[in-house]
């Protein structure tokens, strides 16, 4: 993982965008997923340094929030583009429905 | 961050290791956060590629799980070590109750 | 709160409901929260009789999960009912959707 | 359970206590436990009268939020008194902290 492979993240214009996640979210997403990356290896450097494992593990449960915090943006953009898409086209509705409640329990482990 | 400075982590002896998390769970923390930045690197991807949201969000939640399991480790261990310690000498045992408790409140976000 | 009261709860056929939850989910989670509430009751009493802690947090961590299963229960209600109405009506989706996201960052305290 | 049934609660005096929770967290506990009794049946009102689906989804959220909190005071008390102890007369102290962790874990569902 480098620069040059980052900067090559395609975010198309909100209009073109043929996936699930806004355009303007996926650019959020991704800024927020590379400082959440840099989060974890400072976790990683935390230990190795023997920091003190109070603050390694306030460091780890903020990284856990911030991740928590991505979930629900997918979140929301899937309810926005796909469970809404197959509501009002009348198509999947129930299974749309179905999975996002499980997807909703995978995040709480219920 | 590349593989050789990842091959240069130190996990000194068990009976050498001046700080607070066991040599052997150094390493264990090591691997596991290694894999966690891999994952989080996934998800960017997922996110890029448009990968459907259901599945980046299985994806999150297995994450934020991963993190979950590195902070008990973390936590473990400062109670076998420091926790212990400070009620052995009978010094400051109070304060490291008070600040683990704090800390699982961070985890819990109560 | 007494049994009388309780026996009363009135569960309309689903064809006749007007609440967003749906009739057999109604008497679904009524069971479940009567069952909750005793377990609650049952934490008190293992306060009282000084039950081993670890038990009394095996039970709390218990009651804990079975309330989030709840909670799923009248989300996917709401997304089944609330939400997808107001798509089809294309009448305050966004607000709705909104709203549904929030409720989901309030369980998992992001 | 009635309300004289819950006055015969008793809080011995501190330095009497034989359990694990000390005298002062049992009747703190009792108090929140007996509120959050009392909103489980809240819940069970707004399910039965049909309240707004996200306003019973706030209020289960919150219940959760109390219960977790009543976790960490027994957790607290628990490493206070019983995982100290242990540790204090260099008797089991490994299966203590070895229980605690567990705890923690079921706490966070890892």
């Amino acid at each position: 993982m480098d620069a040059t492979q980052n900067s090559q993240v395609v975010a198309p214009a909100e209009g073109t965008a043929h996936g699930y996640i806004k355009a303007k979210d996926k650019e959020l997403l991704h800024k927020r997923l590379r400082r959440i990356e840099g989060q974890v290896r400072g976790v990683q450097r935390m230990v190795d340094e023997e920091t003190y494992c109070i603050d390694v593990l306030t460091q780890i449960a903020s990284v856990v929030a911030a991740l928590e915090k991505v979930g629900t943006i997918v979140l929301k953009d899937h309810v926005e583009h796909c469970v809404r898409e197959s509501i009002e086209k009348g198509e999947g509705a129930e299974e749309k429905i179905e999975e996002l409640t499980a997807a909703v329990e995978r995040f709480l482990r219920v």
